[in-house]
Formats: C-alpha cells, structure tokens, sequence
C-alpha cells in the first residue's frame, strides 16, 4: 500500500516536472509520524522515530530529525514517498536493524550487498558488525562479491 | 490488492496530514470482519478471528478484539490498512501461526528474524518454541544473527 | 493486475461497509470464468475450470461450481477478489496442483506449509502425497516445522 | 506497471461482464508492439518479437503473431493485459528464453515446475532440454516433483 | 510506487495506441533526474547520474545522457516509466552494479543470467568479470544454464 501524499511545501528554489522536483539543492516537507520511503522502486513504510533513534549521524537519521524532513535529492514521488536511489533487497535487514537493533540475514543473501548499503546510509556500528562477520566467512563462497 | 477503507471515526483528539493520523495516543476506527495489516509497507489482509483467536494477550488480539479496532499508534492508511512499523518478511510465519497455530519455516528463513517479531508482537509460546529451536541449532551457520 | 470486480448480487442478508461484505452467512455473486482470489492480500488470476476441475469435493471447487460463486464468508473485495484468510506463498504449488496435476516444490519450499494448505482447501490427494512425502524425508533438516 | 489498456475490438460474439470478456470462443484485439501478459495475476511486460520469434509453433507465437492478438480463452483484463491461467513464478525462465534464447534457472528453481510450463506453451525445444537435464540430475533431491 | 509520467515529446513520426507509443524508431521524451524503468512489468527507480555514470558506452548511458531521453524502441508505458523489454530479476545485480560499481549476487541466483543482462546492455567490465567467475565456478551444479 503506498501510503498517501504529505503536503508539499512548494518553495521557491525547486521547479516540478509532473509529480517530481527537479532541483538538486535540499527540498523540505513537513515531517509525519509515518514515512514511506521509495527505495529503487519498492515502499518501506515505517515511522520517524525508527529512522532516526539508532544512529543520530546516518543519512537517514539527519533527513527524518527536524521539524521539517529533507528530501534525499530533492524528491518524493507523487504519493509522497522520499526517493532514495538504492537497492530495496538489501535494505531490509537495514530498515529491521533500525527496528529492534539486530543484523538478520537469511541464508543466502550476501553480506557484502548489505555492507554496501550500510556504507551508503551511514551505519557506522553495522558497518563494523558486517565486516567483522564478512572476514570471518571469508571461505571461497559464492557470496563473496565478484569484483 | 488493497482492501477498500473502513469509515474512519474522526474524532477531536487527532489532527489528519493527508490521509495520515498524527497523534500518537489510541485511535478507533468501526471494526470489520475482513482486516488488511500494512506491515512495513506490505499489505496482509486476513479476518479479526484470525488476529485474535491464538493469544488474547497479544498486541493483535488487543488491538482488533474490541468493538472498535484501535490502531497503532492511530494510524491507517487511506486504503484503511492499519500500519504496523515491522518487517512484512518475517512477518508471513507470525500470521501463518495465527492461521494454523503451526510454525513453519522455509529452508534460509532466519528464525531470529522470525523471534524478534514474535517478541514484539507478543506471542507467548511462539517466543519459546522459536528460542528452543535456535539452541538446538546453534551450529556456525550463517542464520545466527551478527549483532 | 487486479481483475476488474464481478457485480455484486446485493441481496438482503448483508450489509455493506464501504466495499466489504460483513456478514458471516453466505454470499453469492454471478460466477465469471475468469476469477481473482485475493489469498492473504495477493492476488491469484485464475479459471473456474481450474478450480473446479481436480477435485469436486474440495472447497474452492464446491465455491465456484455452481451457476453463482458462493464468496468464503461472503467476502470480495472492492476489484471483486474472493477473500481467503491462509497464506499466500504456500498457495502457489497449491493453484499449480490445480493447473496441471503435479506437486513441485522449489527446493527450500517446507512441504508442511504446503500441507496446512492442502489440509485447508480440501485436497484428499495432495494431503496424501504430501504426508508420504514428508515422512520419507522426516531427517532433521531445518524445513520441519517447529510446533 | 500494469501496462495501459490497447482497444478492445468489440465484436458481438462476446459479452461482457464488466471488464472481462466471457465467451470462450476466439477474442481479437488490435495487436501493439509492447504486451503485457497477467500470467496468473502477475504482470509480465514484453514485445510481440520477443513472444513469435523463438519457436513459430508455440501457443504465444500463434497468439501474438497476426495483425490482429488473439486472446487465450478471449480475455484481457481492464488494464489490457492478456489473462494466462499459469504460474508466473515458473513462467520468469520461459519469457528469458525467449528474450535471448537460453534456459537459466536460479539454484532451487525447480526445473519440473518449468518443464510444466514449457509444455503447456509447446516450447519443442525447451521441453527437450528440460528433461534431459532432469533425467541427468534425478538423484533423489527435494526438487523432484511429489506426484 | 510507480514514479508519475513525464511529459512525452509528441513528435509527429509516432502514433499512439492508448498510452503506448507504436512506431520503433527512436522517441525522446524530456529527461528528468528521476527515472523509471519497467524492465519486463517490474519498476526500478534510480536517477540518471546512476545509470551513465558507470559506462557512457552502455545502452542505458547513451539512453539517458543527452538533453533529452531516448525511450527504447519509442516506448514508455502510461505512469512515464521506460518500457525494456528484459529479465528484472537478473537486473537487480546490474542495477546495484552501477550504484556502487561492485558485482553483488545473492547465493543461488545464476551468474549466467545476470551474464546475458550485462551483454544486452553493454556493461563491458561487467561481461569480463562475470565471465571470469563463471569459469571459475564451472563445477557441474544446477547453476549452470541447461542450454
């Protein structure tokens, strides 16, 4: 269900091309308790309190923290969800850490895939956890990324 | 598919941000027999005996065994789904549970992933079955979660 | 794709809340060929014939062999779905049986699962095969359910 | 996506029930260059060349190849997407192989499931490789079908 | 969520069939830094950055790095979305390949089958790689394309 449209504060410095902002600079939207995020094309729908208690440095934890929240290049989509243009597979164990604080994968997905998103959103102790764990597992798997 | 939306009682103690609820105190809305959970973004509909008949102590059952559904944390989305911030993955063996009162597990599926949401949902003897079963298998395999 | 709705034989015994059905008693709308069961809030496109064709005493056959289809506790949904409360993973080698006449699991797959479902809608011949099936690989292997 | 709708050619051997069309006999429409197939209720977007240029023989070819698209049992749905009783988890390695010719099927896959397929669309080609593989590989793994 | 329609260049050498463009020579449609794919019925949304970043000689660069976009055979479905007519399973890999520059693939998913997504689009270092650990790799398991 894709959870229906925030009230888009139409400043001045963005200029929209039907349903998206254009402008690279910061956009901002009032900030709701429950946020959907667009990631590569699938919704996550959680709330602000889970984006940002775990880590208050992560790229998320900075979007979702103020009175006004900032949209990740400017852009939610037209039914209100913040675009982030990554990988949604390996955002879920990402989005359940920020849940209950744990790193759960099921058998088979690679832990490399889900350090590059842990880089990219800026999780410094997952970080650590997925490379301590990866260099433990370092036998001639074929999870271990190809390049 | 969506399920259509439940008439939503308006009462005075919430304020609405397109076609979200802010406030973060109980909401009620009409309780029908057909449900649709959006859990993290996924919609599972299922019927009110099926969330309340396995454990009248769980947040489910509190939730959907009144009169009047209340909502987490007052929110349902615009196609009346109610918003549960949780993984929707491990989220398919919790409603099988309620379904059939068995725990089944596909072959990769981590079963502390599946134990941390019965934690927060609140189901009793699922918590213990899924504990029992995580000692007994806690050789090196890759399900262990990291952190 | 969600098929578009059946019209709806709104006779007297139910009353409506804003596109469900609430009553328990049974419903009946005009039976298309083409069906869509919404099975735990995904959708499964299907024909009478398929449902009807395997075997006549199961469930699904008994809801849609007849000149009108009788909705599982009066229940469709706004697109016209029919409501099934039981998972939907599991169904999938379920409709398969019903298409072509086979079992076949994915590897991983828990045949239990498959089971509860098969035990559910009725299928003698599936719940036989099945039960065989898992006695003869009943090794510990982590696809056994845990209750 | 659900892909838009092309025009439905009403001619009068066919009545509708709204947005099916139920007669059984043969349904034409006005062949576009992009298809989509709802195979089971999920959409599969794809090109006439890619459905007739593999194997002339096969059911899609024959269906997609005259000036006018023959419609399996007359249907499409509302959006326009042609109706396919089958599965569509099965049907991923068959629309490949017809993208660029080759048969690749993910570990676990079972490669009986796709064989069912194959046969049901008359791919002569791919059915022959199929079961050559699956003999080659008959060693008493979970993937060989139940029944 | 499916990103809202640009708006489309109607230039007079296409004609439309309801929200289909028909005619393969190339269209264009202005480029917003926004952009869905709906390779084979499933949406990706990722920016232009992302996807000419990588390898300007790739078909996707040379899609989208002009002032304008070039919609593959003139096509974008009604949502704007680029209609390509390829596997989006095996896309997942390319896709986060040109986020983060690295091969990432879950165990069990088929390097040959990302392999003949990476030709078709033309990711060269990608193609060496692939190949690379393909023959490494090439122990007689199911992996392995049949054909």
């Amino acid at each position: 269900t894709a959870v229906p449209p925030v009230t888009v504060d139409d400043n001045n410095d963005r200029t929209s091309v039907k349903g998206h902002t254009r402008n690279l600079s910061s956009g901002t939207t009032p900030c709701t308790e429950w946020i959907t995020l667009n990631v590569g094309g699938k919704d996550f729908t959680t709330t602000r309190s889970t984006l940002t208690q775990q880590d208050p440095d992560s790229m998320l934890a900075r979007m979702f923290s103020g009175e006004k929240c900032v949209s990740w290049q400017s852009s939610v989509d037209e039914t209100g969800a913040y675009l982030i243009d990554r990988s949604p597979h390996y955002f879920e164990p990402i989005i359940n850490y920020l849940r209950h604080g744990r790193i759960v994968l099921d058998k088979g997905m690679s832990a490399e895939g889900v350090l590059e998103e842990a880089k990219f959103y800026g999780f410094r102790s997952m970080i650590d956890h997925l490379e301590e764990y990866i260099e433990k597992n370092q036998k001639a798997d074929d999870n271990t990324p190809i390049t």
